[in-house]
């Protein structure tokens, strides 16, 4: 998508071939910074840090290390090393193990002179495919805006609420719950966004608001504590969030607080789609209590980073020194209060049969128990 | 409660009888200051500006600061200009009708040379209701907390799940939503909250974090997104929030985001008490929609302060500079997901029957339509 009115991803290759290149979005919104990644290292660093985050960029860093990897040593033991390394930083994605399993399948058999290329070419033809499906699951879900806009009065925008940031920041372009928002808006769809900020990272102040700033889309950041209220006056017409993981049985991983917004949609009768780019289901997973949560830092709570006056970014605490803090990273959503899925296949409903219609057993990607590589 | 072990009120007279001195809460947690309100302008300001807030004590401040106007000019004209400007400083609560209801009561019938005593000791009188109120609420609340507590396995702690301020900050003296669970933690009762932030204006992180630590109440400072997450995994045995206006019909409104942690709790069918004193129930609002919702500025959510690594507050921005932001501060919870009122009176359900129990509609102060001697 468009940053200062230029195309741009959010990972791209370094022309020496020995190197990604990557946004550093933890100085979003206040600084435009990017990174080289030249190691496995510096990858896996990137995603602990959040400088890349997202479960598709993550998935699509994750590839890219592993190939960076193995251009320092394509032995079996620095391949399993490597994954497990890349495997160890963020626990709650399923398409990191996802990305991981699909590089190590690509080069296992190979010679260890060969697994550095084909690795590479293998992380690169992951993205295509990551813009490919966001693009056709944005064409769904664009489907499904024109149809909620053409039921409005005429002149009136069609509000849409997000949680967190699915847009193109977490993937490689375009996103997963903002691509239907983007071609909607590029289309002539009057759209307005509900941007939460999603406490205590922000990346919905931080990233989602600047990334649709960048792009002219009309959009408005709220506190994650207004969203209900919104709903309840009728000033929003559906929800769509992204997720890090979705079970077998359709309960949806994403950023905590999502089962509030989803819990308030349901009570209001509003619809609740979550986007789901197949990379993202996990088969192996019977339901969502399955998916490991992760607990972050108590400091994201207690501190906060901000520009001041000057534009300087500063960190500022905003609790009393003493007290303590918890920060479960995500949450699980029922199936239930889930109205559809919206996926690069099509849109169904969120239960076992709805996806398994779209994708199927037979299909190897989507079987219940994946071959896992790495340990 | 106490603040370094020394007890302490949000509002008590100046020896000179001719002011009233408050805590300026938008410096907590960081700085701790007192200010001097000697006439109706500083406490109208004072309640705008939310160096005190909470329903409650918007009342108290708000009888003090007629009762200041009396000083300057007793006037009937003096009456009615300053009750109409005290009562437009926040729509939502109507603990600050009620109180200016009755100050005017108390001083309309006599001679302008008595108004400012009267309505003194009346402001004085109300005060101290509001301290025996609470202390008589937290009894009632204090014996649900022991008999949840009495459930738990031994040697654990009951966790309370609070949103926004509705401690002693927010009162006179001793809270309403915190009043049980400091009876409970005097009296052996193992507690601990979980204190939702309550963005955009953190009253949570910055005042409820503050006090229990002054008072040593073990807590955790959560976002207002882990709430639901922490329900889901048992990890809250209630939920106690306080509220700014009661609706006949029970309907609740209170800080923003308290529709969402209801819903939560309904959910996970785990209880959700508010604690109400008498004088929030709006008999004259037939239910929640008739409650005016006060839409604050957008740079609440827009900025922030905390204190930076020198102990400095400051101020940062944590969105994008050309990205719009909207802020309503409360919201409305329909009773059918209040478990139960605890008030002065007692525990009842939150129906128009179960407030009328507790409220007869022959108590003068709980009539249908209340006497309003200011415009």
């Amino acid at each position: 998508m468009n940053v200062a009115g230029k195309p741009l991803r959010t990972i791209w290759p370094e022309p020496d071939g020995n190197a990604v290149r990557i946004i550093d979005q933890t100085l979003l919104p206040h600084q435009f910074a990017t990174v080289r990644l030249a190691s496995c290292d510096e990858a896996a660093h990137a995603i602990r840090t959040m400088q890349v985050r997202g479960a598709p960029l993550i998935g699509a860093t994750a590839a890219y290390g592993l190939a960076l990897a193995l251009r320092a040593d394509s032995s079996d033991t620095g391949l399993r090393t490597a994954a497990a390394a890349l495997l160890a930083t963020r626990p709650t994605a399923v398409n990191l193990r996802w990305a991981l399993d699909r590089v190590c399948a690509a080069v296992a058999r190979l010679p260890e002179a060969q697994r550095f290329p084909v690795a590479w070419a293998e992380a690169g033809a992951l993205c295509e495919e990551d813009v490919a499906n966001n693009r056709a699951l944005g064409e769904h879900g664009c489907r499904l805006l024109a149809e909620l806009a053409s039921r409005r009065p005429p002149g009136t925008r069609l509000n849409i609420l997000t949680h967190c940031n699915a847009g193109w920041l977490a993937t490689v372009d375009l996103g997963t719950a903002l691509a239907p928002v983007y071609l909607a808006h590029d289309r002539g769809i009057p759209v307005h966004v509900w941007v939460d900020e999603t406490r205590p990272r922000n990346q919905g102040a931080a990233l989602t608001a600047w990334e649709l700033g960048q792009h002219g889309v009309p959009h408005t950041v709220i506190a994650d504590n207004a969203g209900g209220h919104l709903m309840q006056h009728r000033q929003v017409d559906c929800v769509i969030v992204g997720t890090d993981r979705v079970a077998a049985n359709g309960d949806v991983a994403n950023k905590i607080g999502t089962y509030l917004k989803a819990l308030a949609a349901h009570d209001c009768g509003i619809p609740f789609y979550v986007a789901l780019p197949g990379p993202t289901l996990d088969w192996s997973l019977a339901d969502g209590a399955m998916i490991p949560v992760e607990e972050r830092s108590a400091r994201e709570v207690t501190h906060l980073r901000g520009a001041d006056a000057a534009g300087t970014v500063v960190e500022v605490r905003v609790t009393p020194p003493d007290s303590a803090a918890a920060n479960p990273a995500f949450d699980v959503t029922p199936a239930r209060l889930v109205t559809a899925f919206i996926t690069e296949r099509g849109v169904c409903p969120a239960s076992p049969s709805g996806l398994r219609g779209l994708y199927p057993a037979a299909d190897p990607a989507h079987a219940s128990t994946p071959v896992s590589v790495h340990p």
